[in-house]
């Protein structure tokens, strides 16, 4: 069993905590690794202090040369990083190449913006008082960054943090899920590798009292969150003067209206709802099919969830295998339980097996039962008709969340009422809500989050502009 | 003595609770107002709420119609609305005048901005996920804003406020100063004339009771404050999950060097240490001069001061004249007392009358004292002499703050390390920190602020990114 | 009878040459003014060098206030100037006012544009010798502008030269075309009352000999050609090392599918097929209209053009009058019956009356006909079916000019498809190719010219962009 | 002795007519090609037609693979093409390895400028008629491209039209200069291995008479050419409807001012006047230098010029060498002897030795000698005095070129004064005016061109706009 060392900056060091890392799918310990103390953490937060102006005067070709040697030398290991990834979070193996593959293009992303960061040359004389000035407005990093990152996709969560960090020249202290710590901790190797500046990131896996340091500390100027609204939340009430962004979850709607290919839209429904069993933040949970062609989207969705084959997350063949653990799986058991109670129909799946939940389709359902208006974050999907495009766009707006959704038409008309009416963060026209590009951006609104993510739009929130006005 | 109904939601009202507005130069009731109770701000509130969706529908044509109407009726009521602002205030008339024609510009920008928000069109095929998809990225607006101004600059710091709400489609309830509600509660006539939908816009004098429902409550999605520091920061914590921007004060530096124009740099230091009695954000607090030429900037510098004349606000030749109230003046006396025993030079200056305050330059200070250290919010000014320019940098970098700095200099390399090493929000070449246009990014870094005015950088703030994902 | 002066460099003159403007609808003389000879014109060219410098040291406020009071004197005198506009052009009253409204609106957009050029703030250390060099780029106005427009739109199209010109600091000589020089004429009246320097714009009628030393004369830096393509391709051979936009003609397609609104694109074809007698650039010559729905569209289309009220053209009720004259109207009769001869059928119209020429729908046409593939500037629109959406694509295409295109479908798959591939500058979904607001860009591909009009576009075509590369 | 065939649509073939390629330094036959004739051009010219579409329909990323590719391979191969470069070009080994590094870096900068061409977002609505409509502005390739570079950097100013071509999916012809065709046959070969689609790129080594049909077929879209002005001005006047890039040459300034640091400003000279003998587009010809200065600055910089060593191109020790041919020695030799002859005084250099010509510097010149008034495209420098800064730039300015300056100062009000009156199109402050980075617009005014280059701005010139308006 392999250990491993966390990343202190620049330093791989060993504490008195240990970490093991588990599988959930056979119970196996994969690895064993620490995590971070007051004390650690303290002495990276001064290190990250320390080599900030450093980081900062890096020109433009070196920075791009060591986010570019990161991204190549993912590209190098990805079979390795795939296989820690899809065993530490019992991801399916092709879904894990896919999210190393995303890193590797978030990386090179990362290392263009660095070369493009966001600066202004304006007139000042619209009024008397400009007379004869201009304004330079040029961004600087804005000092040391948190990152949060979550368990369920460990490799390139933490990277949509590290690399606008790097790019824009803020020293970060990621913290990954302590369930899922070993992607990191293997692209810290790779950082390792590089020239940048030691210090410049730290991987540290910790306990919750001393990640909650990385709310509090005033010395950290940015907050990066990713996971559960309740923590975030929170978090941005006790983060004092920092800055804060909250990538939060929801219970994402999908359209399909009769205009659309049904063939096309079951086929990305079933990927929306059941891929890595609907652990992914837009997941397509809630899906509103025109009545005409209900029967026939649900008879077609459900042949093919059936197709889904349950294996070991490592072999490249498996589409869908245990949750992140028990807990979780025994959770969606209840929530769909009570949903049954209160009179849902199970269309499929809906049985346990450990940390298993089968893939499942509710009909008869109604936003009040917690697997419609909560976010269930497991492979369960429900599937209600609509008369009117209008109401299918009011059904998707009826939640406190508000992250993305899909919606499948050929409607012109369509298509614009629902770009101006849903309430998200990503209107995704013929494809599901789960639809990301790294560089696009990303995130909430209600309560799925504050601000944006995508490498360039994280990269803004990690600089302060400020103008140079000049006297000519 | 005239009578000001408050503007709740379209409609001039009355409540119980009678506000009366002094002039702290002669003490005489100018006029009579009303504080908004819980249940005035609650019915804004709904009725804001309920106008979104109209507001929003209004076309860029009308928009910048109903905006370009305000400014223009503003310039045609521009005397009479300087003289309110001056008594109100007890800013000398010259400097009501320019407060008004900025804000004359402000809602000239604000109505052209909302021809040209920030809309994006991006290509997404970066990754193979992205293959012929396309981003569109429009703003929507982020909901109903609170506005809190305060009494420096009643006109146009609430018009930052209110005019970029406007152009963004954003209902506002803004707070005036309760010490100055006046001009705003003349701006809300003029806004009342136009075609605006009712309700988008209040103005609404409360207590601080009643106002920090404006922090607190949950329908308003974005809290824009401009005030003192320790307020703005408590009301960060207490936000909930809205959008805070905070323009808060410091205790800005000005730099002046030998190859600068010292002729020049003393007539507008005078204009940044003692306009409206350095009651002022971005007042020129310290002033870092090199020692060689010290002597003959202080010499000069003291002449000028010497000249401003004192008198009736109301009056155009007035340069100086009372502070806001006796309080700050009481404030302000036994700060430079203090700062005198711990051995400071009162170079001029130094005697308070009721709430009036001398212009007062020091020297001999440090950074330990509160007149130096602290946000004087009066017109107290230091004179103190550096030998190298990176000291002098690293004098106004001593500091919590971080608004705006001066720098005078006619050195290439003088105004590039500074542009890159002084940690403000803006840095001015040859002109002092309190430079400001009203397009122009505007604001603070460390305790001085957090985010950008400017009203194409406030209008950013007001709205919420939604991107749409075309599959073509 | 009205006699005008013409507007050279900022002093209203005569010569000896008298132009005689006549009405086409019943050969009345409206008024009399002056053709410029050599001598006048290179004064006009010589005062406009010498005014450059002071030109473009002109602040923007005031630029702003130059242009927006152009605006505003037209808005006051918009009756008059629409009056005469449609008397010169024979252009039927209603459509003169909306001429009028929108060179208001082309003013007001280049007052806005000239707070805003293109300026540019980039690093410049992609590669190791750009190391601490940052680069401004800033955009200074090109020399001495040469505008030419015709006589369709003579107020609006000469707007779309001179607004941008003032907004960019060049200064510009307007040749009007010889048949409309009055509104120009009218605008040089409101244009003298600015403090615009006199000098800046200058309004010269001229024969084709001394126009064409607009085109020769090496001290003009851009040529703004507005008219026929072959005079206009002509020109750029012979325009030496001067720039030169070309805004050229076409014989626009319209395509109509199923799942349009038949009504609305009935309605819309009217305009576009007939205002203004079809003497439009961007003309909806050619309707191609989905074979389901070809008798349905025809149909309702005939009963439209038959309601059309053929009267003088200074009646507001007017819907269509003569053309610019008979000239013009024999030569649209000779290819209308050339047409008919090749087997085209003539659906309504067909006749001529001195200079009016009825309007006239046509099927059974091909793109042999001079009707279709050549620009018939006349009251003349063939409609003919088509079965799959890209053959009506590739029957738009099939044309040697490409300036816009109109689609009426609710159909996604179409509109991209029709955006990606139609050949030509733009492409209207809902709406008729002769549909443009001022400050978008307008402009055609293959023989339909070269460049982009639209007030920015205008503007950065007039401008030399320098960088300044800064070492630090 | 190596034979390079020609690279015609994906094809390397062979002609009638063999082309030599000799060393002007030893004038050994370095390698051996071939001239394409009208029909291998045709042949091109139509393969680049018919593979258009495809090339458009490359994802980005894809596409940015293909650049990366050859920016690696060249990379991969960097010694092997300088060596090659050097020796056909005579260009000293040190700076054919700085010309090949700046290749690499230039695909860099388009395969990252492919997923970011020119798109835009926009509202319609600030007029009446634009309400409820949008606009989207996306950029189409314009055609078949055709690219003719010169001699003197016979790499990297083809690639600076190959890549841009590539990025922007425009299938290019280049005509490399007969003189120095390997390098860009060696690209061939590079680029030949990519997935690129055949016939995109074709490098065609052309007589004049063959390359003329670039010029003049109306197939070709965009002509971009880099050369002399003669011959560039005549061929925008053949070009018939095609748009046209020119950058050519000029005799480029240079101010050096009592601020700046004189040693500096000698080294960076010594570069500007003599790298590759001054056979550079922005080579320093003219030094103008403050009359405080003047002589310390020319003993200084006699002293450096001297030390450059003579000797082999492919030596890497080696400063200078033979120019590119005896017959342009021979020019600059007679165009220094006639300068004598006026008066002017030979400082250092002078002579001439078959191809070579010694390091030249003059004084005592004016601006009616062609050594100062034309471009010398040589080893020769003026250096001449100036008393006041506005007077120096007065003299850079009296040219019929204006490409780019330099200005070596420290003093801030000279640098402005510089940027807004210097008539080029690049002022380098405290460098010289050869620099350049590849990604930042490039070119001149006046006689030294029409339009910019600069990956970013060379691919909107390949690019047509067309705007997409939506109704909604």
């Amino acid at each position: 069993m392999k250990t491993y060392p966390i990343y202190a900056a620049g330093e791989f060091i060993t504490t008195q905590q240990k970490l093991e890392v588990k599988s959930s799918f056979n119970n196996e310990i994969i690895a064993e690794t620490y995590l971070a103390d007051e004390v650690v953490l303290n002495n990276c937060i001064n290190k990250a202090l320390k080599v900030s102006e450093e980081l900062a005067s890096i020109p433009a070709y070196e920075k791009y040369d060591i986010l570019m040697q990161i991204s190549n030398k993912i590209n190098d290991n990805k079979d390795h990083l795939a296989s820690i990834l899809s065993a530490e979070a019992s991801k399916p193996l092709k879904y894990a190449v896919s999210e190393i593959n995303r890193a590797i293009y978030t990386f090179i992303a990362a290392a263009e913006e660095t070369k493009r960061p966001p600066m202004e040359y304006i007139r000042l004389d619209w009024e008397p008082s400009g007379k004869n000035k201009e304004g330079l407005v040029k961004y600087f990093p804005i000092g040391v960054v948190a990152g949060i990152s979550p368990f369920n996709f460990p490799m390139n969560l933490a990277v949509h943090k590290i690399a606008p960090a790097i790019a824009s020249s803020c020293p970060i202290i990621l913290k990954p899920s302590s369930t899922t710590p070993l992607s990191t901790l293997e692209l810290a190797n790779i950082i390792n590798q590089t020239s940048l500046p030691k210090g410049a990131v730290s991987i540290l896996p910790m306990d919750r009292k001393v990640g909650n340091l990385l709310v509090t500390d005033e010395r950290i100027k940015l907050l990066s969150f990713t996971g559960s609204p309740e923590v975030g939340w929170k978090m941005k009430n006790d983060a004092g003067k920092k800055k804060v962004v909250l990538e939060l979850g929801g219970n994402a709607g999908t359209i399909v209206t009769k205009s659309s290919d049904i063939d096309s839209a079951v086929k990305r429904c079933v990927v929306g709802g059941f891929a890595y069993s609907g652990q992914v933040c837009i997941h397509a949970q809630r899906i509103y099919v025109a009545k005409e062609i209900l029967t026939e989207f649900t008879e077609k969705f459900i042949v093919e969830v059936k197709k889904l084959n349950f294996g070991n997350p490592l072999d490249i063949n498996t589409d869908i295998t245990s949750m992140i653990d028990e807990q979780n799986a025994i959770r969606v058991e209840n929530w769909v339980n009570e949903a049954k109670q209160d009179g849902a129909i199970i269309l499929c799946g809906g049985n346990r097996n450990n940390a298993f939940y089968e893939p499942t389709i509710l009909c008869n359902t109604n936003n009040t039962m917690k697997i419609s208006c909560m976010e269930i974050f497991g492979p369960v999907v429900t599937v209600e008709p609509f008369d009117k495009f209008e109401e299918a766009v009011e059904m998707v707006n009826d939640s406190v969340y508000g992250l993305q959704a899909g919606v499948f038409t050929n409607n012109i008309e369509e298509a614009n009422y629902a770009f101006n009416k849903l309430n998200v963060g990503g209107v995704i026209i013929n494809d599901i809500p789960t639809f990301r590009v790294d560089h696009a951006p990303y995130g909430g609104i209600k309560d799925s989050g504050l601000g944006r993510e995508g490498v360039k739009y994280a990269i803004v929130d990690m600089m302060e502009p400020k103008i140079l006005v000049k006297n000519f």
